[in-house]
């Protein structure tokens, strides 16, 4: 990448938008955290890790559902809400034998992750050059909560409720570049993940992949390279901005 | 108004949303000198004040249209840019005898508008304790633009092209509100026009008045006092924040 231009767009970049689930925030320990509490409370015997693990399995079949047209669009809250109450059945644990609320508070650990070590510092200098933003499966509520609790200096934020589409559904990139007034094209989307890469490159966005080889734990065997010709590959979201900065002052 | 407690929605204020255009920014200040410029590089006389008032007084009668169902929803950016040729063929100006690109430039004007001297810090102030964003006729790109440019620290922005309404239509204040993942009496809304407030109330928001008494120039006439019984009224939006958050730390 050259400057502020895409190779594969053609056009100069005007927003840095960013994949938030694994590639700004840390889900895993921040889900198995308050996996880890929520047991300890009620004596429950849970792995934290696995339950987490097992939760975010649901993620990609429930997201499937909507997007394959079999029910309308539901936001990320609902779909974790429900997805709970299948893991916890999985483990033997009947959802049933909850107080109202408490399933409710659980899921909201969705929405206040730990951010990794680089993403705050490397969102606020690609800020003074970009526009920012989150371009996840997260509804906005989710996000501005998530914002406002990892300190994540987005300059807007549209949730998946807004474009009411999950990725990599090509409305799910095209409508947020619409509403910040811009052509895909003038759009990146960063991503710990290859697959959403590769749908928003089909939506016609440009594209950055970021390495996040703990996201899912130590055994991590997926997305641990790039494996697409992405615009530009980094090792942090401070190295994205750093290589995002030398291009803009050079171009 | 006791503690975050909206006398009028009896609910607890989560998020506090701001009209832009005249409450947050001087339209006025900055429309005239965009104007100033634009009449000086092309041997224009025009009084740039005089101009501004025109430009602004297309303003509801533009939205009105879109309102009523007249026409479909247009981008407040599309109503700025109609309106442009509009006042400029009132003063005897042929809109045809610019070079493409030249009007939308001006026009772009709407973007970059100066803050009031409080906004930014009280924002700021609010932000600790609520969500703040805009809750304007702006389309999400403008918004996005006059956030960087004047350094308005809002959380989160949902322009009129989310909510497809203009205010006062109760979509444009209760979209918003859905989005955020709250109640409209969760919401309040901030402005220095009281048909704004009045028609918050309507569809069920909390409302405080902010006086911007030369918002239209030395001479104006109307919105120089709250002329309901909202929730809050201040001078200022650093009034405003001490108000709220001396509630927030009392209740």
């Amino acid at each position: 990448m050259t400057g502020c231009t895409s190779p594969s767009t053609g056009r100069t970049v005007r927003a840095v938008l960013f994949d938030t689930f694994g590639t700004v925030v840390d889900w895993r320990s921040g889900v198995a955290s308050a996996v880890r509490v929520f047991a300890a409370d009620r004596a429950l015997t849970l792995d934290p890790e696995e339950f987490a693990d097992a939760w975010r399995a649901q993620y990609e079949p429930a997201k499937e559902r909507v997007r394959s047209g079999q029910r309308p669009y539901v936001s990320l809250d609902t779909l974790h809400r429900e997805n709970l109450d299948t893991v916890l059945r999985a483990h033997d644990i009947d959802p049933g034998s909850f107080a109202p609320g408490e399933l409710t508070s659980l899921a909201a650990a969705w929405h206040f992750l730990p951010p990794w070590p680089d993403s705050v510092e490397g969102i606020r200098q690609i800020r003074r050059h970009f526009i920012v933003g989150p371009l996840s499966s997260g509804n906005t509520a989710l996000l501005v909560d998530m914002a406002k609790a990892a300190g994540l200096p987005w300059d807007v934020i549209l949730g998946s409720d807004v474009s009411r589409a999950y990725k990599p559904t090509p409305d799910a990139y095209q409508k947020p570049a619409a509403l910040l007034g811009l052509d895909p094209g003038e759009v990146m989307l960063v991503a710990a993940h290859n697959n959403d890469l590769k749908g928003a490159r089909s939506a016609g966005l440009a594209t950055a992949f970021i390495a996040r080889p703990t996201e899912y734990g130590p055994r991590q065997a997926t997305d641990l390279t790039a494996s697409g010709d992405w615009d530009l590959t980094a090792e942090s979201i401070t190295d994205l901005a750093s290589q995002l900065l030398d291009g803009s002052a050079a171009g």
